[in-house]
């Protein structure tokens, strides 16, 4: 297992962890030159924060700051209107930022996300994803871009995401990619999966080729909000070293991802308090 | 499956559905009497509810109404101290007030669900669980006092139950009782997992003699609070018949019991409107 206490050279940002500070929003080019200041190598950035500081500009500000994308956020969303469309524009904006996948939240039930689901039907829901990522994988492997299915809580089964088990993902890259050659893996995230009994199982099941990311944040105690209060990696229950251990033992060597969103707490710090704190952690606890 | 929209006479009521009414506690022989007014044949009362109304005037009460009791709430925390004394008075308790099964909600980290988590060694406490489940069942046979795991939602690993799918469950029963006598089972709560991908097919894997009870209310969007915003039949996104349907080609034939937490919604509301609108979407929805 990589020793982490002596640097953070495998410390990647994913840039919704910074994206309000003081309640003002900090662009993705403020974010970007914060992460440089820092020595911070990697990032993974949102779509809508691309879409605010320009493909184009954003493509330049990463390759001056020599940064790597640990993955861009994000594909999916299968069961709502275009997402054909908009996931093809991702999966280029992916290529031009040059990322190590585009990450896939895949989508729950049609409109539920917005509190006005459409029907009740996982089933068929879990069937138009699966679909969907098909459809897409295609045009993925075209452009050598890997899909990574990011299985999500099953808090969020309903709203955001009905991929909801390392299990079941790996069940979907089964089925659509028999030779698991790698252009359909997973990022796995603590938040998500820590509380899994097959967690461990499912990491060796998945291996080296489809093991496409890493994120990390924490399971506070109590956690007040499903969505916008996770913790800073240490401040929770999480066993984050046990369970990048087990990444690694298949070979995984890619970026420990911080994805943090704290709407009452680290939202709400200067955004290079923040950085300084993820970079402490990952040396002391990831 | 049997048809509910005639009558309620597989309605139980939990009756922590009704324990604060208008803000104050309606005690546990007011909601056996009310219980009872609405032509409700089962409940299922708390432990807490019963020490304080007296067991043996709970009982008296109980046999006067001609109740039945679709289970017990609850054994388990085994990770907490005390565990094995507490436990074995809830069976009694259970054994001197008939019920169908004593319920187990497990518990998780030690110390976490007073926001004080003493570790956070997920594998270690599962087994403690496990420990004291054996333990536990070699009482809960002589007294021949089923013992029902209930599987809680993912999102209550840390601080309630440690076990969290219906497999992870059955993964214990078929350890402790590989002849699966049914002295050991389960508790379906929709709300716990209505996401899960495996349900269908671990409901079969129990069959009748584990599935020991079956409790309903639904899963809002959006869930406000992870523990006191659960929501009536009908009012969420969980496909209660379609879960019912898979536990009766099994051949469970119990009572359907509602177990609603909910803080700002029907713990606001009257208890006699409570019941009634139970009963009304125990008819239409459920």
């Amino acid at each position: 297992m990589r020793d982490f206490s002596q640097d953070h050279r495998w410390l990647s940002i994913n840039t919704a962890t910074v994206r309000k500070q003081h309640g003002k929003d900090w662009g993705l080019v403020e974010i970007l030159d914060a992460c440089a200041r820092h020595g911070i190598r990697a990032v993974s950035p949102w779509r809508d924060q691309v879409a605010a500081a320009g493909l184009a500009n954003t493509a330049r500000t990463i390759r001056a700051h020599g940064l790597e994308l640990s993955g861009y956020c994000r594909g999916g969303m299968f069961t709502e209107p275009n997402a054909t469309d908009e996931n093809l524009r991702a999966l280029d904006e992916a290529c031009e930022l040059n990322a190590t996948c585009l990450v896939l939240v895949v989508g729950g039930l049609p409109g539920a996300l917005y509190g006005k689901p459409q029907h009740k039907d996982l089933a068929g829901a879990r069937e138009v994803v699966r679909d969907g990522i098909a459809t897409l994988l295609e045009a993925a492997r075209q452009r050598q871009m890997p899909l990574a299915i990011e299985p999500l809580h099953p808090t969020y089964a309903a709203e955001r995401a009905c991929i909801n088990t390392l299990e079941q993902a790996l069940d979907v890259c089964d089925a659509l990619d028999p030779s698991q050659s790698g252009a359909i893996g997973v990022a796995v995230d603590v938040y998500h999966v820590w509380w899994d009994p097959k967690l461990q199982q499912q990491i060796e099941r998945a291996g080296k080729r489809r093991l496409h990311a890493f994120h990390v944040c924490d399971w506070l105690v109590p956690t007040t909000d499903p969505l916008n209060d996770r913790g800073m990696m240490g401040d929770g229950v999480i066993e984050i070293p046990k369970i990048r251990g087990w990444m690694e033992a298949q070979g995984f060597a890619g970026y420990s991802e911080v994805e943090i969103f704290s709407a009452n707490n680290w939202w709400q710090r200067a955004g290079d308090e923040v950085l300084a704190t993820c970079i402490e952690r990952h040396r002391s606890v990831v």
